[in-house]
């Protein structure tokens, strides 16, 4: 038995792919078509080869859901050299920041951003 | 920049840590206390090396949530030698069936089985 990736759900495909691969540097592994017309696309890290999964539902799909805010996994950790920089750089790109160090409730060191369906994703 | 983990909510820490370890092999890294009360504990599959960190917050934490059967992330794949003999073990052990392929919208070879808070764990 082998944990081989995490799964979320996206609501615009080539937007959440673009965002993972040409932003934070994951690389397409593989794709495909599920029986109901969903579509799935098997993202990996080429350093730590962690494994995210896109999935997209069509509204007709029994696994079709309306994405609601709370709707998502907690968060996606992402360690970099300077999340300040990191976070200042995804921010001018349009991902919106989630918790900077000087927010009320924000932690020293730490930066969070949201992925395209309001996932957070923790530079640290 | 390196995708480190995935978290996710948890309800009932110790639950969880026992479900991911004990029943499906997961191995306890590291864990830790936030600063407003929050605990987490981070695992690692030995042989895939893909982790995993369970959050829990207290009621009283900037973070807390009541956990909604949608609040979740889609899915967690797990690769098994024998998807119906692990969907067997497991259910018998006590998860939750989620899809099995004799379902309706059942698929092929391919088991799910339910979390302590009711993520859908792949067999495939």
């Amino acid at each position: 038995m082998v944990l081989r990736y995490f799964g979320i759900r996206v609501s615009d495909l080539d937007k959440s792919v673009k965002f993972y691969t040409e932003k934070l540097g994951l690389k397409l592994k593989r794709k495909g078509t599920m029986y109901h017309g969903g579509k799935w696309v098997l993202l990996e890290d080429p350093r730590s080869h962690q494994r995210l999964e896109l999935n997209w539902y069509p509204e007709e799909s029994p696994y079709s859901t309306s994405l609601e805010p709370e709707d998502r996994l907690d968060h996606i950790g992402f360690k970099v050299q300077n999340p300040a920089a990191t976070f200042k750089r995804l921010t001018s790109q349009g991902a919106t920041p989630a918790l900077a160090p000087s927010d009320k409730h924000g932690v020293k060191g730490i930066y969070y951003v949201e992925d395209p369906d309001g996932n957070w994703l923790e530079l640290f």
